[in-house]
């Protein structure tokens, strides 16, 4: 009986958990279209714009969970709900003494909200980088940028799906699609060595596409470090992607 | 008694946590005198070489401990050892159900693991950037990295200090601290655009530059979370440093 209340509990901390990351997620995704578009109105918005959010502070003593709908910026919320989430995933682990798989579920939440705040930070930074460019269009179609965007996103999608199914199905060939990833990056920087070196007016633009080309990377090895904890949540083996 | 046996194995993880954290750190500091001496082979020593390390299977019914002293290169190290150390955090709170101050500090360790392996790894990718430079000298004398490095790497510092002494008065000033790396961040952007732009020699220079500058941002952006983290843990409340 009490067995069965903590699965209930840690089915949905993990639907919690996943409403986060595709948050997050959303935030890059929308960061990284502002950016495409040079469009700094949205890009301020997303960095720093209201969004009503959900803050439930929790329950306490029996009391019904209260939920207040307030207006805080995306990037606050990220912050608050990353806290929160993580101080709730220790309390049911302390509070259940959960063993094998489902402590292995829980941890694995806990690296996808670490993850995810990461992912969201660099959607803000993306914003960052959209300021500093002049309005107007990018040059060289962004080197590629797009791709490597959709791609990182694809992998991300992909690593909350399985974490949703636990089907280590949509994770196997994350290795190959981090060898893309790896590789656009280096040539995504190859080209900006040259675009830069051919005509200097190309500079601020390229300095530009070298930050966000190292951020989606990153995001994509986020994708592989979950896809890594799924792995281990679902068989308690350990593999290594990267 | 079973609380003083818990205890004491909460002050061991805490060493080993530190321990961790100092080799991390290590490894960040030693990476960037390679890339300021552009020593290739010391580059290439810290991001692939072998070193001895201890590696631990944990103890189990009982049974003594076993060390295994095994030669791994130090990245290999740093991700075995933090999947380790973040398995023994949640076994600590499932096996003992700590409350209070006690489930904080794990939690505060289990945060520092995370951020060390980042930085672990903010030297190994300092170690690739030293590959891609010709063997030489700098150009500019590095506009400024090496006072951002030596700034980053002094907050990393007393952030670990702190969280062996439980001391408040080392992470005090870190808001302003972080202040100044951002401006550092910025002055080095803006000097490394300006110098690409003036010779398209720099160019290659330049834009390894703009990585770090990136890199170490993110060191001191650590350890501005780590601090918060700490005060969390001393005090049960939340603080808002960056």
């Amino acid at each position: 009986m009490m067995k069965d209340h903590f699965h209930r509990e840690l089915e949905e901390y993990q639907r919690s958990v996943e409403k986060y990351s595709i948050f997050a997620l959303n935030m890059l995704r929308d960061s990284f279209d502002a950016f495409r578009s040079l469009d700094r109105e949205q890009a301020c918005e997303i960095a720093g714009g209201m969004e009503s959010h959900c803050i439930s502070p929790g329950t306490s003593d029996g009391q019904p969970e209260m939920h207040q709908q307030i207006m805080v910026p995306r990037k606050v919320f990220l912050g608050l709900r990353s806290d929160q989430l993580e101080e709730e995933g220790l309390m049911l682990i302390g509070l259940n003494q959960p063993v094998a798989r489902d402590l292995r579920t829980i941890s694995c939440c806990m690296n996808l909200i670490t993850s995810s705040e990461r992912i969201g930070r660099y959607g803000k930074d993306i914003c960052h980088c959209t300021y500093k460019l002049p309005e107007g269009i990018h040059i060289q179609d962004m080197v590629g940028l797009a791709e490597m965007a959709a791609l990182s996103i694809s992998m991300l999608e992909d690593a909350i799906t399985a974490f949703r199914r636990h089907d280590l199905d949509m994770i196997r060939d994350f290795s190959e699609r981090d060898d893309v990833i790896d590789q656009m990056r280096y040539s995504i920087y190859e080209d900006c060595i040259g675009i830069m070196e051919e005509d200097p007016v190309t500079i601020p633009y390229c300095a530009t596409y070298l930050l966000i080309d190292r951020y989606l990377e990153r995001c994509a090895d986020h994708a592989c470090k979950t896809a890594e904890k799924i792995h281990y949540m679902v068989t308690g083996e350990r593999v290594d992607i990267r």
